[in-house]
């Protein structure tokens, strides 16, 4: 059987470790600690009745458009919808990126970008951010056909503001991902680009901000003539009759989001001052997790004690970076768990 | 912004029209005209409890597939789960197909795999079916990376039998896709052939045979040693925690599979009669369509006259193969109405 060489000499992107046990406090994947809002049952359950599961869904998701352009203040012809954020972070690499192309990204940052590369049989080229998780002006990457800009980052939890973003979109050759999987939790967003800077498409997950992590959604914003051509790359039915009831109902219910968001805000400050105050230094986050890392000993030993603990957090290594545990922000409960039994092992 | 330019040229993949009117008779597209079993409902409410919709899927849907296993008789490790066949279709041709690279199929035959192909920046061959919907022995095509046979095939519902395909995989350089979006419909599949022969990968489709098109759902059986390779192209998550319960719950329930299956081939009986009757060329049929032309006059005029009276099938017109309609099974009230109307028309 001839496998692709790229495809079989690539190891393959490993998700975080997905555990369903009652028992552990799962702090490793940034998934939302509190459930969807109620519309979303609502609007699944509804979903159940009649010939719709039958009946294939709409092609390209219009009403979820229709709702999302509303919510977003865009154009909905603007506005393409995936099978979860790495769906069309897939479809841009096919559509952008040629057999032997150049895809570059900041680092550390979404290992993912490197398997799309591999699978697209192309070169990666990554720029190091600096200590303070600022990238370097002028960017020095020169012909790249994509250019992933995660933000906030992670692991860092690390916001760009807005004239960076436009100034590095100034930039960049071709067409610039920023990549908003956390961008809900952030004080601000670059969805502003899209309508002053072509090159600019702004990626959303539905995972994070609206508790949907098992839905698997996900969207783009970008030029509708853009869109128009991603369209042609996306499988015709990339989206279920649920996930888009689910994902419509979930961003028309701002008023339950606004809550949930507070919420993790209010928590993730008292997990920066508790973590910090443990001797973690933690980097300032406009995410929903938090990076932290210690001057003092190497943190595997942590995350190893944290799962015996059955709290699971995730364990990071970056060359030059060092290593650290990114931890997602949970419930005050959870976070309680984690800092009890950080306290004792510290 | 540089969209690639096989991209740009591409006309795009155009599904058959959804349209979702409890006026229309929908022939056109291939749906299931029976529910869902009763126990895809249940499973389906079962996993809006509790934390799922929030939680990440498990990323090779291992439950799904050890259910899969056991009614098909195969190694769990040799299936692969895809968000819709498509998706399927998909991740083979980026696993197999380089830039430039070969994909051939025989023709008239399922219009996306040209589609696949041009995403792919890749060549298509297509092979001309005799007017027997047999093909030529041996097989022309050399040096191909990829074949794609649908079986039973569309438009025509013929399917060729084991020993043609055991000749056929046999005769193909690398992998031999045979599509079995029909093949729960037919008398016989070529599932058997997987055990036999590495190069042999079989696709199915959830979306006819289990009234699932809206849930999206497909997989590929294979050797565990090419499964494994094809989960680091697919997407992490390509399938979300709703469809793997529900497509779990409709291939466990087989009694009720069976059911629907003896009604549908029970009305495509019927239809092949009637259908007949009215002057219609018909083929035989081991899917859940007819593929009927007529001799005397063009069927284009009887497609757009069905649609003015609000019954929908899928016109096609073929170079050297004449124009027809692919009329998908529906209910006997479905095909009643259908007939009815045919009758007045022709």
């Amino acid at each position: 059987m001839s496998i692709r060489p790229n495809i079989r000499a690539m190891a393959g992107y490993v998700p975080g470790e997905q555990v369903n046990s009652p028992d552990v406090v799962k702090l490793n994947t940034n998934e939302n600690p509190y459930p969807p809002s109620p519309r979303v049952f609502e609007a699944v359950r509804a979903a159940l009745t009649g010939d719709r599961l039958r009946k294939y869904p709409q092609p390209a998701g219009d009403d979820f458009r229709k709702a999302a352009g509303r919510v977003l203040q865009v154009d909905p012809d603007g506005i393409l919808v995936g099978n979860g954020s790495d769906d069309i972070l897939t479809i841009l690499t096919r559509a952008f990126v040629p057999d032997g192309g150049l895809i570059a990204s900041p680092t550390p940052s979404y290992v993912l970008y490197k398997s799309l590369t591999e699978i697209q049989n192309a070169t990666f080229q990554t720029v190091p951010f600096a200590d303070d998780w600022t990238l370097p002006n002028p960017w020095p990457v020169t012909g790249a056909h994509l250019t992933f800009l995660p933000n906030p980052n992670s692991p860092s939890g690390t916001c760009l503001r807005l004239p960076i973003l436009e100034r590095f979109a100034e930039q960049v050759d071709g067409p610039l991902v920023l990549d908003e999987a956390y961008a809900d939790f952030a004080e601000w967003n670059g969805l502003p680009l899209v309508k002053e800077l072509p090159n600019v498409i702004v990626t959303r997950s539905f995972s994070k901000a609206y508790s949907l992590a098992g839905i698997r959604f996900g969207i783009a914003i970008a030029d509708p003539a853009v869109i128009r051509e991603l369209l042609k790359v996306k499988d015709s039915y990339n989206c279920d009759v649920l996930s888009l009831a689910a994902a419509a109902a979930a961003i028309e219910d701002q008023g339950y989001f606004a809550d949930v968001r507070s919420r993790i805000l209010a928590t993730r400050g008292r997990m920066h001052a508790e973590l910090s105050s443990l001797g973690f230094r933690v980097t300032p986050s406009q995410a929903n997790f938090l990076w932290c890392r210690r001057a003092d000993n190497p943190v595997k030993p942590m995350y190893e004690a944290l799962k015996a603990r059955n709290v699971l957090v995730r364990y990071m290594n970056y060359a030059g970076y060092g290593d650290g545990l990114r931890i997602s922000v949970g419930t005050d409960a959870e976070v309680d768990k984690l800092l009890a039994e950080l306290r004792k092992i510290v």
